[in-house]
């Protein structure tokens, strides 16, 4: 199945098993905060896990409430081994919008994943609500 | 001529004559910082010179002196009707990663110029930059 399918099918029903059919071992991922390269396969479940609980992906009690109900993909623009996914969300009031920009290997797995955010205040709250998620994330 | 093609003229010639070839009238900038999207194509072309300038995209005089050098597109995903350019720089010593995310209309005039840009610390960088360079091309 083609990557971006499955990974809408991961976001749509929140199956986090999901995230082990589509990354490859060696993917990296590029924090829209943080410069360092996350580099592995579970580093990059943790980071895309606790974002999918900040935007609420999935229906978990961990999301904060009001960021279920308008994430939502707004423009989709598929290469031969990449994609820029364009999404839109507010979250406590403030406007957010971004780009999940993947690649994959032959084998369709997933070896690159970068998030970009749009504006300065979206980011800093982002910033703010990954921190504290990872943490929750990490305690539990 | 593909807009993104000239798009690129632009930015290997610095011919800022160029924007009124390819942007439709009504076109909504989108910046990296600012929530507000600033619309019209007087207004779109006063932040992309500005960009270009702090980018380093011309050898104008203007332009940092360290930024002239390594500005660089690493990945292109073109749609039929819209592109995602990823790009790095690095300036002042901070490295940058940003998408341009262009949409055009059927004349193949831009009518939609998103720029998102990492991690936190670039973005910081360029609004600090972005202000600056707004303020002295204002004054010219």
């Amino acid at each position: 199945m083609h990557p971006i399918k499955k990974w809408h099918e991961l976001i749509e029903t929140g199956n986090k098993e999901i995230y082990d059919e589509i990354l490859a071992d060696d993917v990296v991922f590029y924090s829209p905060v943080v410069h360092t390269p996350q580099k592995g396969k579970e580093i990059t479940k943790i980071y895309l896990s606790a974002a999918g609980n900040v935007f609420g992906d999935s229906k978990k009690e961990s999301a904060p409430k009001d960021s279920f109900s308008n994430f939502k993909y707004t423009k989709e623009i598929i290469g031969e081994n990449n994609a820029c996914l364009e999404f839109e969300n507010t979250i406590n009031g403030i406007h957010l919008n971004g780009v999940d920009l993947i690649t994959w290997n032959e084998d369709n797995l997933i070896t690159e994943f970068r998030v970009l955010v749009r504006p300065l205040q979206a980011i800093n709250m982002l910033h703010k609500m990954m921190g504290e998620m990872l943490e929750k994330m990490n305690n539990q």
